[in-house]
């Protein structure tokens, strides 16, 4: 096998979050579930940030996130994601070139709007999701850079991605093209409403070996098997996966692979300001571990200390050296 | 004279702030003088773009931020400020109007793109400002409803909008109308740099009697004193205008008037994160001040609360409840 040029390629949607703060009586004016990702059509996001409060934009996206903690960690890592060509799209691709990531897909201008999230951040650091993905749904099969995937030791996908169509396809393609030449995929759940929304789909994945290493958090765990018993919803879910990783916010992670089982306890933070992101930096920090040979315990530390970091300021991507924080763990 | 339907109208360049993390080091590489704002065209406003870190957008501009400050504190408050029909425009607008700010002035689309700022931000919490003014320097004084200024007590004006030509045709249609309703006109210096620029024209603006409350920085006074002697420079000026206004960073800061002399301290803050915005949150709360008709120390005292908060988050715009910090100041 080639010695891959990347470490980590990130596939997901290409997203600006508009975050602001909100109350509880706000969500509940609006109808919505606090803590939900929802996804809305252009009009509805004309609407709710017309009524919503002053916002500071970052560019996010799920994997999008991860591929920012990634690069932040050392590791030689791709992304691709459709953007439109507009000012939002050239923000989102500057961002991502600018944590050393390298953009893999070409701006268009025949996809829309560049997809927003409007997140509501409620005072007690939760978020609330409200999604148009605009150009981010419109990515391609013919897009992705097959070669680049190949040429990646593990890539990396979105739950998220498998909502609309056309990146459905793109998703199934890389997958393809990654067993081919002999990678690893790695994939996560996203979240619970995504996993009511595709379970079947994400179940058929995972029946036909396409994952070899699942990250869910516990909620997405259980809504994947079915049930409310954490260890047999784990058990089901592990014997299916090379590798099995479960985030469960403060009461810290647990990964289960053929050969070993190991858990880490969540780091200690000072101040908890916005969970947006950390599930997404968690899977950077695991995954920088994995790329780097290193073993489940260690890799799972990785991954609870770029959490802890992204839930202590505004936004999803990280702002503290990761590198730093991570110290000798990466080697 | 009728009873303004304003508290405070803010006239000034409409600009999102494209805020990133920066070392001395690039600062240096980039010839940039830490601490300054430098004006700059489009090809620069890309190059840097290019090189710097992922950014943060949020809206900002001087007086943009002052009439963020102004509403967060229940302050009747509008704003003038060119955009143009584009993404960042729609954003700059909205946070606006989101803040509870009247939108004052239509976009534009043969202006060129909305304005934005580069801000580099070093770990001392020093921002270096990098200013593309685009549509902003195209506010033409036909674009002034000049109804609305003569039906506002204050008028606020930011130094900065002397650079272009255009603005500073409408500030001075501005200050006319003002004056013929009998309203009052403030105006901040804005930076040593802006200073050095206009010495001539703003000496020009004091000694006609065009300002009726002067806000500046200990630099900045003596910049257009043109010495080192600070009681010397407040002096000079205060026997110009009927209320002078400097700020001394930690040291706090002195009002004088024609009946009275005032000075407050520094609030005390947890932790020093972004100055960006401190010199027009303090504007915002001693204009709040006099706008409710309060004396030069509890304005003073109203600007050094929202100064305080302002530097303690990145961005230049309220996120804690003004309103609650001020407590019963405001009455």
């Amino acid at each position: 096998m080639i010695t891959p040029s990347l470490d980590v390629l990130c596939i997901g949607n290409a997203i600006v979050d508009v975050i602001a703060d909100a109350d509880d009586a706000f969500l509940a004016g609006q109808g919505l579930d606090k803590g939900s990702m929802r996804l809305i059509d252009e009009a509805e996001a004309v609407r709710l940030y017309g009524v919503m409060g002053p916002g500071r934009e970052l560019s996010g996206g799920s994997a999008g996130n991860t591929a920012a903690g990634l690069a932040a960690l050392g590791i030689r890592t791709g992304f691709i994601g459709q953007v439109a060509d507009d000012q939002l799209g050239k923000i989102y691709q500057h961002d991502v070139e600018a944590q050393g990531v390298e953009f893999l897909v070409a701006a268009r201008g025949d996809v829309g709007a560049t997809a927003r999230c409007l997140i509501l951040v409620t005072p007690d650091a939760q978020r609330t999701m409200n999604t148009f993905l605009g150009a981010a749904q419109r990515l391609e099969a013919k897009d992705v850079d097959l070669a680049r995937v190949a040429d990646a030791a593990i890539v990396y996908l979105e739950g998220y991605l498998w909502d609309p169509a056309e990146p459905r396809a793109a998703m199934e393609a890389a997958i393809d093209a990654a067993h081919a030449a002999g990678r690893k995929v790695a994939f996560t759940l996203s979240d619970t409403f995504c996993v009511d929304r595709h379970r079947d789909g994400f179940w058929a994945l995972i029946d036909a070996g396409q994952i070899d290493i699942l990250f869910a958090n516990e909620a997405e765990l259980l809504a994947m098997a079915g049930g409310e018993n954490f260890e047999a919803a784990l058990a089901m879910l592990a014997a299916k996966v090379g590798t099995l990783v479960v985030t469960r916010s403060e009461a810290g992670a647990v990964a289960v692979s053929d050969e070993e089982r190991a858990s880490v306890a969540a780091e200690p933070i000072e101040r908890l300001v916005d969970t947006t992101g950390a599930g997404d930096l968690f899977a950077a920090g695991f995954l920088a571990g994995q790329a780097r040979g290193l073993g489940l315990e260690v890799s799972l530390k990785l991954g609870a200390i770029a959490a802890a970091e992204v839930i202590q300021h505004y936004g999803a991507r990280p702002e503290a050296d990761l590198k730093a924080l991570a110290g000798d763990l990466l080697g």
